[in-house]
Order: structure tokens, then C-alpha cells, then sequence
């Protein structure tokens, strides 16, 4: 398996399984002298972390970050920060029964087909845990970004038929399924208990906005902002759409109308344009449900049973800070890129005067 | 400006700008042995071509591909293959008078904030004709997908409000607009019309399908299958947003409805699992209208004018084939990275069988 | 800082300092089934450790390989492998006095003018301790390279004056300094330790050789054979030169000469030509000897001192299993490679064959 | 066939085959700002050009460099620059009798096997005019190299046995050998011709030097400067070894001797340590020899023959220009990374006070 890496200068490979020893993240590419601490990624890593309310699994892990490598008396050093987390409550139990079954709407089948073999432990490097490097990766690229005044904001903003009306991005941190509107949010708990209670899942939209991007970030041609935003995202399980400004809703209006401020959802011609950038992305309801489901085995043969374990009954919650995490990576790589675009200007003052 | 590369082991590099002397695309990494005729690419790029019918623009170029390395005696020999081709019909002077302001919603501006200078021609790099470099490269992958039995097909499935309602998507190609439903067809055309009448532009949603893909393509975690066509696709100037399978619509699912077939697009976990691929693509309306508009200048003052030139109403039935091409030449990439999934086995009898 | 990974397929990303908490590698890109246990690291990494002669640092690491994710069940899954190497013998006080001061012929003062900063603590990032997580992943690539029917070998060819005049490569791990030649390896070991003793330290010549590559390996133009090889093996820290075949002495013959077979290290146009593969590598004096030296400060002044510390007197004898680490990573990556330079083909019967 | 591409931000990417209709270079990564003219570019093409003495093949071609994208009004605009080179001279016949065979020396076998069939015309794409669109490359990277007042120059420090004794490098271009060393030139200028007139071809050692690099280029670990330049000149054809200042010289070095200045090449611990960039390169007698030798051909059948066509006698005065330029991009692409190595300062005054 390739495609464990991601990013051009600010790089970041992870590895781990749900039920291994240990999950990590090595970030290559950071600039040295960033004041860097293990508290910084802990904070993002409780956000995405099970247990936090009756809407997540209640698998427990403390997911506790430790730096092994990188920083040196609180800053980087400029040599890769490398993350470890270990795996604490591994129950490769209770996929027992089950165990040899493909899940339906996972990757199971397709992984089993494509290695010829599996680790059949709750998913084994396509598990959701994978994420936990994204973020702590993420962490990081955060810390970066403050230094040019950018922060990045998810929130959920509909889950199945349930939309937020109101609210600004950052009340979502206040109610358990991380939505802008408190009321809408109060709607949503209850639904998702609701099909949870029903053994189903459900699914939802969730946003993303970065405040205080610069214009000029993002390469034009391929690695568009928009476009790598996009391979960044749809690379986080569960996802399978993005749209940008308008997106879809652009097609019914004309041109006129979509030029103006408020459109682009931050990038034009794959560029940064000043506008805060916006994006929504499409979550599917998690496919581990624990209804009667048919699944096929690696015989081909199919067989009526019912899932075990421990699942969330939507993603949206905690795919949230997996979101912001893997947009501060991108955008943290289209900083340092950026410093590379023009002779004889230094790039960056901002950052320059943030620092100190 | 970096990211004028694409893929892994079948890589792209374009270069070319509207009105300079010529485009082209260096594809790298395709095997030795594959037929290929400067047909098999012209083909492609008269899908593509300007002046097709009165809905494009009457810039009028007959983007004839060039083979300039690459391939000896009717076949690939596994160097570089490059292929040229020249610009015919530059116009700088259309661009006379607001030559210097930005177009609004066009990335003149973000272009400027990031180079300090900009190609004012017509859009320069950022032009749409840019994507005539991209179909020359999806022509060779597709050429190499069909060893595969692969076919991709691409298509517009609405425009402004009107949609496709019924229709097999290779009926696309006997319209003007790409559309499957022959009937929707005359409408979006006669809607494209008026709209430019009204010197307004339309946007639209590009579905694409490719059948004939094994299950085991695409990498986990990162360069997941659907994750590297949202880069590739959304890489093209125009597009907004992609969903795959129910995409958005999935968040008004349960999970035991999502978990059944024909939802996943042909993608589970980021691997293809053996269901013809399915995506769909927003594409904004035309920015260049020729209404009077505010445009800026390098100096942020403003001016109330109108564009002149030849510009497409719509971009749709030009940038199927584009989409078409960019999915070629991702499949064409993972294809050969699924050589490397496993040891001990040949990877792909199918394409061995198939070449002969 | 960039630079952290190498690879294109088979990708192999490390971290680690000296003084830190543990090093590590993640390979990316091992095909699955391959089986892999963590003696299989173990025995390499035992070949590189510090103690196992009176010729090495005292230092005592067990260097402890433990695999953290991407084997299950004894065999790789695809998923990326991680080893960890816990470092135990951390004595950063040994730095005490000199640890501001930058060493004469090391990294220090070019890491801490690139940087800013610096981890002092025995070198950081560019000890030598780096080296280990490139054995583990070394160790991976010779197991996948078994499939293959290679076999890697390097040794020792000369010692300061002294070389090697006869004896079988194999022979090089029957002596402390891995000389093939056992009765030249009695003088080189008397001549190391009398440098020692004498507080200097000694360079020499290290050969490295792989029998079994079929004909096609290398990418041509900028990724031949022994180009990436030369990028792998310069990028082992005190090497400063690298010949293939007849190298330097090539510019003495005639090209009729030159032409047969023994002269071109198993290397034409970039490509191996199924002749053994052999270079030979330049390693300098260890910086670090326990002479008075001038010592330059941040601040520029210069102070007359002696290093204190664990430091090997010869590089040779521990880095003969660094090379072959890197000669291994670099083959694994272009086996996978060579799957796709044809169409039509299952590139590697050989693999097949020996797999099972 | 990957490895057409070289570099992580500066870019390039060649095309072309000896008998094909045209060579080109893609540089993608080169800021904007940038002064560049075709005349750069000619300037060192001419350099390379065959004809230009009687030490070189009397093949004549103009190799005019046409700039085709990326160049606007006399500056870079950020956007890919592509360079094109018209083969005009192309005589396939010459090709006629051994063109199926395989020429000792040449890739020619291993290309073959490889990929399966071969552009027998001339070396194809392994033949020494790809180099072309190496020295177009380095022209550019030359340009942005000025910026920071870096100048790079090779020449001819041996032929066969004949070296140079003293003068300084700038005096290589006033001979036809481009040595240093005028009296040791006309030396080696006879020796050549006299081997030429036995049929036969000659090598020798060329050197480069590079000047007012800062300190801190180069990254740690895998992409070490040194690494990444024995990378870059291993990759052009005749290359069989490099080594960095004292080179394997220094194994006979104590440890304190070879700390001192000027044993270092300019480069400790893969970063450029402010002392001159100094390498030594292996240059192998031209393969293309006009005396009877043993060709292999498609069937291992062997044939006794000899090799018509036009090949330089010896590679060093044409190969000092591409060494030059492989020089160049590397240094270009350290430039830039090196603007993303810390946090919170500009990297590169120096640019910016050169540039006005």
C-alpha cells in the first residue's frame, strides 16, 4: 500500500491499525522554532476521541499524544515530529463471529480483493482509529497556521433530514454533535438516538470555513487549493462529497450572480481570493449498523447476521475535528509552498510579525 | 508555480497558456508496447475543440496533436511521450481594453496577488484552453485502460434547472449540450441560448461512469480511489464540486439503505469494489459574461465595463470530455500501482489477455 | 525539514534523534503476503549496533526492533509496516561541556544556521543513531528482495592504507572490522586501534554487491540505477564519494576496453544489465576523535578543547549493514517499478516462483 | 518509463529522443519575477552543441531553444516554461546495418529487455542528446541562481592520464578539452585525437565548483545536498562516480586532519557549510567506438562489427555544460526548500538585495 504520505513540503505519513499496539503520525516539513507541545495535540485529539457523550462509541481510549521525536525544549527542531498513540482498549473479540465476514458498505471485501489478505480486527487500518493520526497531525499544522492568523472552523450542519438555521461556527463545540445551531443540534441528538435505538445509523453535512487566509495560496493547474482540499477530505472514511462556495446551487445561477463576493467559497482559479474559505462535505451514515444485515465471506457465500461492537451511530460528531485537521495540513503545505512563488519579495511578513 | 505534474508512476506535466505559442502534455510512466496513433489523441481533443456548434466559443483552433516522443514504429517504447499543440488563433487584441482589470470571477486577480505580474492574454495559464494539454494525456490513458476493458463516460445531466430524466449515456455524444436525455437536450440548449441572449452564462452538473473496473484499485488512507478523482476533477477551472454514488444525498439515508448496492459509486474504504464507478461534478456558470460588471484593477480601483471576446455560454459540453480524460488518467495511475498491491502473483491477467 | 522519506513505491520514512525517546521507520508501499517477523529486523539491526567489538562506541543500545502496525498473523497486509527502536542508553550529560559548541567536521553549525536552533544532545537528527530505522527498513526490503533471488553483500575493501587483497565478500562478518580478506582485516583492526589510541580516527573504503537482479531495473534519465543508488548511499551520513564498476579508473581505459563485461558494475544506461551489481563507497575519518580540536561557538569565537563521549574510531565496520539497508530499500522500490514498464506482461515470473 | 521528472519545487521534466522531431525541458516551479530570454538559454546550449571542435561529432545541429510557455514580456510568470529544441539533423541510416544489434557499452540491451522492443535509432532516449534538454533546464536554474550570486563552473580535470596541474576553472572555456590547465589542454587535445585515430575513445574526470552558496542548504537525512547532486550527475550517461571533497581520498585521512577547512566539499552533514560546493566526477570512455567489436543481437546471436555514425571521441569537453546544469537544478530546488525551513524570517535577503 502506497498513499500513507501526504502533502509536498509539509508532509505528513501515518500508519496503524484499530487494534495494533500503536497508531502515529510523522510530520516532515515543519519549519523549526515553533513553539510545539504535547498539550496542543492533546487538546485536538479529545475532540475526536471516543466516549465524549452518549452519541459516540463507548470504546475507551484516552488516545494520550506523546511526542518522540522533533521538538526540542518546546520548538521544533526542523527534524519530523513523529506522534505515537497507543492503542489501549483493543477488543479483537468482538469481531469473533463475524470476524471472516465482509461488513457490508465497508472496505473489508475491496481490501480483501486488492491484498489478497486482511486484518480482520474491526477494520484494520480502514478503521475510523486511523484518524486519530490525522488529527494529531492536524495539530500541528494548526499551531503553524496561527502563526499567519488563520483559523479553521467545522461544525455539523445537517444530519439526515435535520438542518442548522442559525449560529455562528464556534458554538458548535458546545453540544454534543457539534452543530452551530443549539436548537437544531437539540433535533439532531434526538434523531440520532432515535436510529440508534432502531440499530441504524445516520448520516449528515458537515462545514468547514478558514478565516484569514491570504490571497495566493494554492498552486493553479492540478494542485488548485480547492482540488487538493478536496483529495484531503474525500480521503477521510466516510466521506463522499465536497462542494466549494456555492458548489452544486452554482449550477442554477448565472454567471453574473456567481461572480459576486460571497461565491467562490475563497478560491478562484484554484487560488486563495481573500474570502474566507468554505467548503461542505458530504458524511454517509456509518456503515456499521446493528441491524440484520446480509454478508457475503471470502467464499462468496452470504449470510444473515447482525454486527457487534462498538460504533457510532453517526460520524458527524467526530469527524469534525478530522475535517479541520486535514484542511490545516493542506493548507499549512500551501504556506510553505507559497513562500516559493515569487523572486525577490519575502513572502511572509505576516507571519514574520505574528511570531514574536 | 508548482503542481503542473500529475500521478505517481503514469504522470502528466502540462505546459501552455491561451495565447502564447503552444501547449502540450509529457505523459511519463506509460508502458512499452501500447498502440497509439496521434489519432487515438486527436479524436479525444475534437471532442473538446472550440467551434463544435453555436453553443462554444468561435475561437476557432484546430488543436491538432503532435506526437513529438515516446512512441517508435505504432507503439509506446516506455519513454516520455509528448504531445504538442500549437496555437492558431490568438487574439491578444480582444483583450485590448480590459486587458489590465481583473474579470471578475475569473482568477486574474488571485494570479496577480501571487506572481506580482500576470500573462494578460485571455487568462494566460488559467485559461480553459489549458484543459485541451489534459484531454491529450486522458487520450493515452484511456488507450491503456481499454487493455483493461475499461470505459469511462461522461455526460451533462442538467443545466440551470433542466435535467436529464432517462437516456443511456453514450446517447450523449449525438447533442450539442453532451446530454444522455435527448429530449432535456433540446431544452438546455434552447436555455443556453437565451441566457446568452441575455449576455449571461449557465452553469450545470457533469455526471461520469466508468465500467469494467476490478475490484482492488485505488490506495487506502490518503490516495484513496475517490479521494485522487476529487483532486484531479476538481484541478479542472470551472468545477465546484464532486459526489460520489448518493454523495450529499447519503446523509438522508440510514445505514443498512446506504450499505446496499448502487450506493457506493463503485468505491468502498477508497478501493474500487467492482460496481461501475459513478460521480457527479457542479460546474459553475461561464465567469466571462458579457454584461457590464465592476471589474478591479491592479490598483483596486474600480471600473463598470463589459467583456468582449468568445467565450462559451456554458461549459459543459466542452468540459465532459475533460472530466473524461482527468478520470482516465487517475484509473490509468492506480492501474499500474495496483501492479505493486501483492507479492507472489500477477497482478492483471485480464490486461494480459485482452492485449493480444 | 524536508527530506525524510525516500522511495517512490516501496517508501521508507524515518524519524528519531540520538538523545530522544525512540527512532523509528514507516515502509510504505510493501506489497502484502510478504511473511516478516520482528527477527527478521533484529538481525540486521543487530549487525549495526553499537558494543559488538572492541572497534565501537561503547554506548549500549540493544536496539530493540518492535513492529507497530502492517504485519498480521506473520504476514505484511499492505497496510505501511512501523518498527520502533526505544532508545535506552540516552546520556545527554556527556554533551555537557562542548554541548553549545559546534564539533569540528560535524553538522552542527551548518544544522544550527539552517535552523536556528539545535538539538545538542550527541548530534540530534544527525547522529549516526539515525541510521538504525534505515537498517529496519533495509531489513523489510532485503526480505522482499528474497522473492527476487537477491542477495545484497557489502564489506570492507580498504582501511586507511590497508586493503583487502583476496577473500569472498561472504567472509566480511567473520572479522570485527567485515573485511573480506581475514588476514588484511588483523592489520586494519591493529591500525584502528592505534589511531585510537593515539586519539584520532580512520577512514576507509566500503564495496557493496547484489547478485541476482535480472536485466531491467533502473528508470532511465533521471532515476538510472545507480543514480538513485548513489542519492541512497550519499545520503548515509561520513560518505563523501560512490564508483560503480571500474568508477574513476574507467577514465584510464580505452572504450573498447570499457566495453566488456566486468567494467560497468552491472549498470547500463541507467538500467541493470544482469552482470552483479558493485560500487564502491568513500567513507571519511569519524569526526569525532578525542584530540584538542578548534571549536567555533553561536557566537563565532573559538575555543582550543577535546571531545568527551562514546564514539567509533572507523565508520567501516558499522556501516557496512547501512549500506546494504539503503542498496536494499532502493531495489525493492525499482522491483516494484519495473512491474509497470510493460503492457502485456507479467513482469516477474521469478517472484512467483520463489514465493511459495 | 517514470524518472522523467527531477526535483521537489523546482521541477524539470524532459522529453525527446536523438531521431524524434524535437527534445524539450519543462521547468515547473520557477518563481515569477524572473528576468529569461531565449538568449539564456542559447547561451548554454552552445555550449553543448555537437561541432563545436574537432573533439566532437561532426553531427550538426543548431539546437535553437524556442521558449513556448511560462515567459512574458521578458519575465517568468510563475507558470510552467517549456523550452523546445527541433532535431534537425537526424540521420536514422546511419543506423542501417547495426541498427538491430546491440551496441557493448550502450543501454541498448537493457532497454530492450526491459521494455520489451527499442527505438534503435540512435540510442533514442538513452542517447547523450537528451542531455539538451538538461543544460535548457539549467540555463533557467542558472538565471535564478544569479539571484543569490551563486555561480557554478565545471571543466576537465583529466583525460586519461593526463591532468591538470594548475589555472583556474574559468580558464576552461578558451580550450576545445574546457581544462583548466591550457598546457595540459593541448596535451589532452593530442591524446585524444591520436586515440580517436586508433578507433578508439577515451575518458576522464571533470570537476565543479560552485561559489557563494550560503550556509544551510540541503536537507537532513535522505535528500542531504551531496546525496541529491550524486543523484542529479549520476543520471547523466558516462557517469560511473562522484565524490565530494576529499572524496575517497579521505580514507586515508586521520579524523582530525579531515575536519579542517577544505576537506569538506562545501557540504557537512548534507548542508552546504559556506565552503565552496567542490566535486569530482567520473566521466567513462565514450562507448562509441569505431573498432571492430562483438555485438549482441534481439536473438543472442553475436556478430563481429564495427559501428558507423558520428560519437565524440571522448565525453568530457560536452559533458562539463550538463554536469553544470544538473548543478544548477539542484541547487534551485535547495533554494526554495530552503525558504520553508524555519518559521518567522525571511529566508533569503540576499535575494532580495541582488534582485533590484
Amino acid at each position: 500500500m502506497s498513499g500513507n504520505t501526504f502533502g509536498t513540503v509539509f508532509r505528513v505519513t501515518t500508519y496503524g491499525e484499530s487494534h495494533g499496539p500503536a497508531l502515529g503520525a510523522v510530520i516532515d516539513g515543519c519549519p523549526s522554532g515553533l513553539p510545539l507541545s504535547a498539550a496542543d495535540i492533546q487538546k485536538e485529539l479529545d475532540r475526536r476521541r471516543p466516549g465524549q457523550s452518549a452519541l459516540t462509541t463507548p470504546r475507551k481510549e484516552p488516545d494520550v499524544a506523546v511526542i518522540e521525536s522533533g521538538v526540542f525544549e518546546g520548538r521544533t527542531t526542523g527534524a519530523p515530529i513523529a506522534v505515537r498513540i497507543v492503542n489501549e482498549n483493543q477488543r479483537p473479540s468482538d469481531y469473533g463471529d463475524t470476524a471472516r465476514l465482509f461488513r457490508p458498505g465497508h472496505a473489508d471485501r475491496t481490501w480483501f480483493e486488492k491484498y489478497g489478505l486482511r486484518d480482520y480486527r474491526g477494520g484494520g487500518r480502514s478503521s475510523g482509529r486511523e484518524t486519530a493520526a490525522r488529527v494529531a497531525a492536524g495539530a500541528v499544522a494548526k499551531k503553524l497556521l496561527g502563526l499567519y492568523g488563520i483559523r479553521i472552523c467545522a461544525w455539523t450542519e445537517s444530519i439526515g433530514p435535520i438542518a442548522a438555521k442559525s449560529g455562528a461556527p464556534e458554538n458548535a463545540e458546545s453540544n454534543a454533535v457539534r452543530c452551530r445551531d443549539a436548537e437544531a443540534a437539540a433535533e439532531m441528538e434526538a434523531y440520532i438516538q432515535a436510529k440508534a435505538a432502531e440499530k441504524e445509523s445516520v448520516g449528515g453535512v458537515v462545514a468547514c470555513r478558514a478565516d484569514g487566509l491570504p490571497v495566493g495560496w494554492g498552486e493553479p493547474v492540478f494542485d488548485k487549493l480547492d482540488a487538493v482540499l478536496a483529495h484531503a477530505v474525500l480521503s477521510v472514511g466516510g466521506v463522499k462529497g465536497i462542494e466549494f462556495g456555492s458548489g452544486f446551487a452554482a449550477s442554477l445561477l448565472c454567471g453574473s450572480e456567481n461572480n459576486r463576493p460571497g461565491h467562490s467559497g475563497g478560491v478562484l482559479g484554484g487560488i486563495s481570493d481573500g474570502e474566507p474559505l468554505f467548503f461542505r462535505v458530504a458524511v454517509k451514515p456509518t456503515p456499521s449498523v446493528f441491524k440484520t444485515q446480509i454478508f457475503r465471506g471470502e467464499d462468496g457465500t452470504e449470510t444473515e447476521t447482525a454486527l457487534r461492537g462498538r460504533h457510532d451511530p453517526c460520524l458527524c460528531p467526530r469527524i469534525v475535528p478530522v475535517i479541520e485537521a486535514m484542511t490545516a495540513v493542506v493548507l499549512a503545505d500551501f504556506a510553505l509552498l507559497g513562500r516559493c512563488s515569487r523572486t525577490g519579495k519575502p513572502a511572509l511578513q505576516t507571519e514574520e510579525k505574528t511570531l514574536k
